[in-house]
């Protein structure tokens, strides 16, 4: 993630420290470590206990007192607004578009996203150090969002494919060997259980072939559920010695 | 948004309610309102202030008294984690690729999305209700997201472009309710075979459980697998009437 050491989230006049907090932990998150305060209603913000695992982040906030000063290094300022009512003079941008822009930028220079306070947003004044502005897109009527989750949602988008990611890969699939005994076996209960017919076996192998077949079994599943079924199929011939099929 | 009214999101032994009430308000922002919310710490939660805009989708939360009551109508479920040392039994996806598969599904059926409690995550019975699991891809050392910004990431990921995006050609996924009857009927084979003990009857459970939702089963299949399991439960059963298990 290391474009994203050219990210500086700058938080104007927020309110509340515990939103303070909860934005840098979200940066740690998402490998963002750069954080700048532009006169924060509440000074006591580096204690915030919201910023579980994002110490160093919050220790590390610069204090600016304008948000000239915190974008100052930035090749590209970016606000971010909830839309609403206000009357917006700039280029607009939703997350999305927003996101593929701002990694771009992030390549090769500094970044500023800013956010504003939780009751008023960004002012006219703020904005006007923005090259433009990014909203998230959100339901008619809920449109304001908590501003740790906006941070984060903002930062997710913006480290988006940023490293490479430990995928999960599902287990080999099972071969078709273990497949076939398993179908074999199953229907063997299948008969033995009086579920098929001996006269209609070859049509309800087919069909149970097909089924198994969709259940997409991986080798090691493979392997536990033909133990299951053959002890299941012991257990019904043990029963029934005298049965013919 | 109209798919994410097929989303269920289920919180699971949430601790902090003001969490709770972080993730209804993700919920609005993003279209989604089905909340489940299964053995919360406080059970006064429908106060949390932090749900602001989001008082509907507090009072209509349903409170469940197990995972499987809170999943019973989806024919995905898939729980979150944040990795760790946990040793993962399940396919895992990052929030990415999942995003892709959920959408999809989304579009045709309900989707249940899990939440575990905020010190330990989901446990490992909650995960053998899941088909897979989902992890939103962090920075190492900084793997522990705060809930209500993971649930808004997880969210705004979700809902992204958002319309019907119809691909899905596979039938529709088995709903939780006839997996659960399969799980139940299967295991009583492998008890009454003798493939199961009685005394490690619960972990036997949880295993096959898992096992059976990695089979993926469809509607259609489901229905007449559950016939077959049930053929032979009676047939096994049939031929022991004093066995004891």
């Amino acid at each position: 993630m290391t474009s994203m050491q050219n990210l500086r989230v700058v938080l104007v006049a927020t309110r509340n420290p515990l939103n303070i907090g909860a934005v840098a932990r979200a940066m740690s998150n998402f490998g963002a470590s750069r954080l700048r305060v532009v006169n924060p209603y509440e000074r006591a913000f580096r204690e915030a206990v919201s910023a579980v695992g994002a110490v160093t982040v919050l220790r590390e906030a610069e204090e600016c007192v304008s948000v000239e000063e915190a974008v100052t290094d930035c090749g590209l300022v970016v606000g971010t607004t909830a839309i609403g009512n206000r009357d917006i003079k700039h280029p607009l941008r939703s997350l999305d578009k927003a996101g593929t822009v701002i990694r771009r930028h992030l390549a090769r220079e500094n970044v500023a996203i800013l956010f504003g306070s939780e009751k008023k947003g960004l002012s006219n004044d703020d904005l006007s150090y923005c090259h433009w502005l990014l909203h998230i897109p959100t339901c008619e009527g809920h449109q304001s969002m908590n501003l740790g989750q906006a941070a984060a949602v903002c930062l997710w988008e913006l480290a988006r494919g940023s490293k490479s990611i430990e995928e999960g890969v599902r287990r080999g699939s099972a071969k078709m060997e273990i497949a076939e005994r398993i179908t074999a076996s199953v229907l063997q209960c299948l008969l033995n259980s009086g579920y098929v017919a001996a006269r209609s076996k070859e049509l309800a192998e087919e069909k149970l072939r097909r089924m198994l077949r969709r259940f997409s079994l991986d080798e090691a599943d493979a392997e536990v559920f033909l133990g299951m079924v053959r002890k299941i199929e012991d257990e019904l011939k043990r029963k029934k010695p005298e049965s013919t099929n």
